[in-house]
């Protein structure tokens, strides 16, 4: 283990959920400007594209816990809360650019898409490490 | 960290992962009810709101385990489980109301939402005593 | 606890993840190849119940993560995380089958509803065997 008192993941942990929190909210805000009332899922575009990407969101968030406590438990903390700081930056600009248009999803997406490779990475990186020291009594 | 084996969260997390295969299978039931096979989503309006009422259980969930463990190991678990039980209470009632009417959802989403920022707000406290302790050698 | 250093039910963690992230890419794929464009969620049946699988599997993960953790940390790191590849299997049949037919989800289903009780109960033995020995002194 990297560490005993992950509090940095943890901090991390929290944020995110806060701005999912308020995406959420934004969500409900988009209801009420399109008067589109639950519960419907269906509306101006511009709702579709904002209920649409706080799925997304919803979708990814449990593999952005996953991949940033392995990577922060079993490689580096402070590595593992600067991607996931990073992550959360990716997210506000892909739904800010969700809720403009389609195709304006794209680079945060396409941000989002480089985090999870790169944490999920140093986790497997940190977890063969403790496996091989752990199971096989090799030290690398 | 308040405890090094977290029973309390652990059984609250497993009775909450419970409740939700719960709701789930209410959704499955409603399927039957109103004759909605899957793939569909739509169909007379007491399955949607049966359907959402579960989605927003969903989008929930993850929030939930990060404000409960993170208020639970950082300040109090016996004040956290007490709250995740509650949460589960909240839950149960927005559940229950959305099926009779959309209106019927608020006090079970106003009592989920009075439920975050508490546990979200004693979390921070126990996390920025921990960052304060680990990292300034500020002890509060 | 079982373990302190939990890698094991980590590598499964980041493995069931990967795995998600390859589902919501398959996802992606269909909509490319039914020309099924963002934000729209309908349109050739084949699109819908791929669609609808994957979204049964993001509402399963949640829970997913929770029993294999509780087990892991409380009853058996190894037989969770052999649960855990199990899991991984079953949503594999469940999504694959799902593609082909509303019918075909169901032997996937059947083997995922297997997995979480039984993951669930070792938990259970686990947290009560922990409750127990930690607040009432009882060893069983």
């Amino acid at each position: 283990m990297e560490t005993d008192s992950p509090f940095l993941l943890a901090a991390v942990s929290l944020l995110s959920a806060l701005q999912m929190g308020i995406l959420a909210r934004r969500v409900g805000l988009s209801r009420i400007a399109h008067k589109v009332v639950p519960p419907a899922v269906t509306g101006p575009p511009e709702f579709e594209r904002t209920f649409r990407a706080h799925q997304n969101c919803v979708e990814c968030y449990p593999l952005f816990l996953v991949t940033l406590w392995a990577s922060g438990m079993f490689f580096s903390e402070a590595i593992a809360a600067a991607g996931g700081l990073l992550y959360m930056i990716a997210r506000e600009i892909y739904f800010n650019g969700y809720i403009k248009s389609t195709k304006k999803r794209l680079p945060g997406f396409y941000l989002t898409l480089a985090i999870f490779p790169t944490l999920s990475l140093l986790a497997l990186i940190g977890i063969l490490r403790g496996i091989l020291h752990k199971y096989f009594h090799i030290h690398l």
